[in-house]
């Protein structure tokens, strides 16, 4: 079977190909109620205008294309991806855009990939991820004259409107918040260093730890993965100088910095106190609680996505800045051990 | 900035369009000195030949179409989905396919929007996923001549290729090893009745329960989620015969489980083991560590892609029945209390 043609219409409904166009492009020249028939039948033989025929003519793709470069073991387990999808299809589908996805391994592989779809008329937009310091991706397309839309922290989206909020912001309330319940010693279990917001929160927590008169936080930098969140705490909490409250750039590694503390038969929050970045159905099924930082995720993505689509419009778009992510405490924060020895259970 | 068309080229390579034309498409008529520099020119300028332009012409839209009708918040959680895109992405790339992703909220709105792709010829084929009993979809696409391959148990597919294991097999291996370490009393936290694969579990579980010669398990079904999981778990374990074992149909559920233990006081495996339907780096990251029933699911997205394309091509697709998921015991599970009361922590 093919696709229905207007000279399919046109033989089921015993009129001409030129009477079919003028029905289906609102034209005069049929009446109305020949209109409405052939209306029906093309409905119901699933007739739409042909989008290449449109493009070529210099219509849309009706598409934005997304490259994924996180590894897969991370994507399927961090909800932040899908939520901020889920956020951008919201978007979408209410002007029948398609979101164009592919996994590439290097940012060289997603400049390739936005240079392809452009060129090909695949896609009329492009959102950019995971922004980088001195990330050569926004002059990329940039240079391609291809309307993009960048997360991430201004200062490091070049020319591109930046979705971004101001994660120093919330650094300096953990911080802040910690320091109040008593603790003096934090440590950040963080994301990739080379990620912007990644360095944006490193210098925010120097700088809050500081205005707190608390000692400077150490900071272990790792690739997001349960696993490495896991020997970050693990190395933490067998250190002379052992934290009392741990920070943790997602859910994944706060979750397991929980059963750390259960190895090391430490109690939470008594003993060690979790703060996991983005809440997430995960921070809420572990016990206790996970006391989070948290942001209205499938926003970002609805924001970006509408920032991306005025700018295909032509129409101008500036840097979105997004309510920044706040605090909330459950149950796995609370004042340290007055005496510093380990709390027994 | 537009894109670059073959005048583009011509201008910057001091030659006619003719020339570029006869270059680019590798006709014999240019010298291969000027065909190498025409090419060099079309490299840099980030010329691409205009999909639209090959669609007219009876080409291929080269993207497969995939809609998603989970929940966001499940989908943010369980790794299953990422984990088959990426899968599927592994084929798609090979062969310079795109991915084309849109959210819907049922069935009909999965159809009409296979039916708006095809007719717009912005897919060449789709991927339909979480079959149910009776589905709709199996004939929709059919009807419409769209290329299809869906992923579930063949008597749920229509007539469209399915990719599928057996997970009735799974459940046999599972019961008797569990029946082996002495459980009797069995209980299955499942995924939504009216899923295919779900059905066919509980049919198996029955069944195993019979020929393991211990009662018929209780099943409880929910939307996947961890509330609806730790609800299940908490209603078997307060009821007067509670189970010594219960079986999750994803790992978000079974985490679940784990915290309800703790709020029960009950200690995992000695009064309830756990098994978690699919291993995630969750399953990992949890005290105990979880005993799973495990499968390659990137290898489902992969062969389930393959088989889309030779559909595309006009080569015949069979169902594909993939190795079955098997069981890998790990901390979780071990012989029930000999007593029969809770085990002390």
């Amino acid at each position: 079977m093919k696709r229905p043609t207007m000279a399919d219409i046109a033989r089921r409904a015993g009129v001409s190909k030129v009477a079919v166009s003028y029905a289906l492009n609102d034209l005069p020249g049929v009446s109305e109620t020949t209109r409405a028939s052939i209306k029906d039948i093309a409905e119901e033989l699933g007739w739409r205008p042909n989008s290449a025929a449109r493009a070529l003519t210099g219509g849309r793709a009706q598409a934005v294309g997304l490259a994924v470069r996180r590894p897969a073991r991370t994507l399927g387990v961090e909800p932040f991806f899908m939520e901020f999808i889920s956020g951008v299809e919201s978007v979408l589908v209410e002007r029948s855009y398609a979101l164009m996805l592919q996994m590439v391994d290097s940012q060289e592989s997603e400049i390739e990939l936005c240079r392809r779809w452009w060129g090909e008329r695949r896609i009329d937009g492009v959102l950019l991820m995971d922004l980088q310091t001195d990330d050569p991706r926004p002059p990329a397309v940039e240079a391609l004259g291809l309307p993009a839309v960048a997360i991430g922290p201004p200062h490091a989206t070049g020319a591109l409107p930046a979705i971004w909020s101001d994660d120093g912001e919330s650094i300096h309330e953990i911080v802040r918040y910690l320091a109040a319940l008593g603790h003096r010693r934090i440590a950040r279990v963080a994301g990739p260093a080379g990620l912007a917001h990644t360095a944006v929160r490193d210098a925010a927590l120097s700088a809050a730890c500081q205005e707190a008169g608390i000692p400077e936080a150490t900071v272990i930098h790792t690739d997001y993965t349960g696993d490495e969140g896991a020997r970050a705490t693990r190395s933490l909490m067998i250190s002379p100088r052992r934290p009392t409250a741990i920070v943790f750039d997602n859910d994944i590694m706060a979750v397991a910095a929980l059963s750390v503390a259960q190895e090391l038969d430490l109690s939470v929050p008594a003993d060690l106190s979790i703060v996991a970045w983005d809440e997430s159905p995960l921070t809420k099924v572990v016990r206790p609680v996970l006391s989070v930082i948290t942001r209205d995720i499938p926003a970002y993505g609805a924001r970006a996505a509408s920032a991306l689509l005025s700018l295909i419009a032509d129409e101008p778009a500036e840097d979105v800045r997004m309510e920044c992510a706040g605090f909330v405490p459950r149950g796995s924060t609370g004042p340290p051990s007055p005496d510093g020895v380990p709390h027994s259970r």
